[in-house]
């Protein structure tokens, strides 16, 4: 009797690196994962890949026939290559395919994370019946994967996604990046503090004495979500603006791509509903009413699945 | 003899509407235009386009296969439709191709003025060897095409590529569009205006009197550009004010869409170099490194061509 054919899907995270051998219809068969700890180099790594790999066969008696690999950082799919990667920096420029490749003997993709989670919920997820989708994760950083007529869109060198670091305050606070009142410094996990400002001197104090920290600075999107669930005034204003700029943010993509079904993932996609609302008033205030007519911002639905999903069809694409 | 096969390509502006018979090559073999005037209704333009075309047939002995007609305003080209058009509000949601096709007894396309010019400079002029590229003109407003693998992003019905409403300043100041700090309040007609504030008022009161103008809001990008080539002071300030925040605007285009290839049209592209070098400036802090190598930003090849010559490729794509 012939077994069914499965893939390797690889999801590299800056603290653990999670695996799963995924059957042709998305479903997660087996799983594995390990931290990544100190030892950070490639070779370490996919050493450690190749061996949870292996335990993953044995265990289920299935031999994958590609792999698919999702990295935190810049990918340049076509050449396989690590352009950039704020968790693994001395992988610059690194032939990570080509690693893989060798090791795990079967056909090898790796992209950008953003990516594999926005192939994942548009072929089976929350954007299924999109033809267009933009993908937003936001955590530390917002990253993005970009579907155009149900492909993805790469641009030069793997360069596009990049959306975190587009400038919504051309004067605005300083990003890590170098430039200024970036995307990410108002809708990810430094909006808080970057908002802070706008609250009366009574709700900083108030907040900061609930939240039990010293600063603004130490302001998580959890605690800050906590505090909205129980309907602290100062908490709800840092969500509204919050999604202020998150709408602010949707709408310049939209203006660009002509994009307007959003899907968000992330630890803070947990707080949608805390932002969604203020998010879509600010967009119809930056962009043209048909589009704000069309306007679709969901949850993923794949959840942490979902970039393990999106490798293993990329994996599954190599085979076709 | 065999008769080469000819197409109609027709560019319609705010004030004038041109045409030519273009051949495979994009040759303009003979051309007509006219005026707008007041009478701006669609079925008066269709009219008038009709007999334009009758009479260039009429001079050439020659037959067209297929129009291409670019409109100023978001145009659905699956559709047919134009959605919306600032120069002819009236022609709302009208079905303009059909309109077209009846009267002209040809297959017709119908599309966004600037994707037009994007299709142009893309195949034929100045963006020839790129597989990505944005073309932009910069007039009144800012319009865009968008090339991506070759290919025009039209995005949800059309509305991909307005991106002279992308939000550089959250709070700056107010744009007809009813948001507030578009990008091309910054870098098209209107940037003189906004960004006098920040000359000195001895510097403010020199370009009024320079430019024997009342007022900031008189102040043309012509003017300034005159101003600028005799090295006036003020004026090559605006034009690095200018410069700058075209290069945030490009850098934005850039983190989203990663390309790298920039083409530049209308009547202030005359003016390039009077603000390529602070847009590059401006460019290298708002994005990595390596699309700051890789960034070209060229004036267009075609010139006032462009949009007959873009128009004329997409009606023998009809034919293909």
């Amino acid at each position: 009797m012939l077994k069914q054919k499965v893939v390797l899907g690889v999801d590299v995270g800056g603290t653990n690196v999670k695996m799963a051998l995924v059957s042709k219809t998305g479903k997660i068969i087996d799983r594995a994962q390990f931290a990544v700890g100190e030892k950070r180099s490639a070779v370490e790594i996919v050493r450690r890949i190749v061996d949870c790999a292996k335990l993953l066969s044995e265990r289920t008696s299935l031999k994958f026939s590609a792999a698919g690999c999702g990295i935190p950082g810049i990918v340049d799919f076509e050449k396989g290559i690590v352009c950039r990667s704020p968790h693994f920096p001395e992988w610059k420029n690194g032939k990570f395919r080509e690693m893989l490749h060798r090791s795990l003997r079967v056909p090898v993709a790796i992209d950008n994370d953003a990516n594999m989670f926005a192939i994942g919920e548009s072929l089976l997820g929350a954007a299924k019946r999109s033809d267009n989708m933009v993908f937003l994760t936001l955590g530390t950083g917002i990253g993005a994967g970009i579907i155009l007529d149900h492909k993805l869109l790469r641009g030069d060198r793997g360069f596009a996604g990049e959306v975190g670091h587009i400038t919504l305050n051309a004067d605005g606070p300083k990003c890590e990046c170098g430039s200024n009142g970036c995307f990410e410094l108002y809708a990810a996990s430094r909006a808080f503090e970057i908002n802070f400002s706008k609250l009366t001197k009574g709700e900083q104090k108030n907040i900061l004495s609930l939240a039990n920290v010293s600063s603004a600075k130490h302001l998580t999107p959890e605690m800050v979500a906590d505090l909205a669930a129980k309907k602290n005034a100062a908490a709800i204003r840092l969500w509204n603006e919050f999604g202020k700029y998150f709408g602010i943010g949707l709408a310049a993509l939209t203006n660009v791509l002509g994009v307007t079904c959003f899907v968000v993932g992330g630890g803070i996609s947990e707080s949608l509903g805390f932002f969604k609302k203020a998010a879509i008033k600010e967009y119809a205030n930056r962009t043209y009413p048909e589009n704000a007519r069309a306007l679709t911002i969901q949850k993923a639905n794949l959840g942490q699945n979902g970039g393990l999903i999106g490798s293993a069809v990329e994996a599954f694409s190599l085979l076709a």
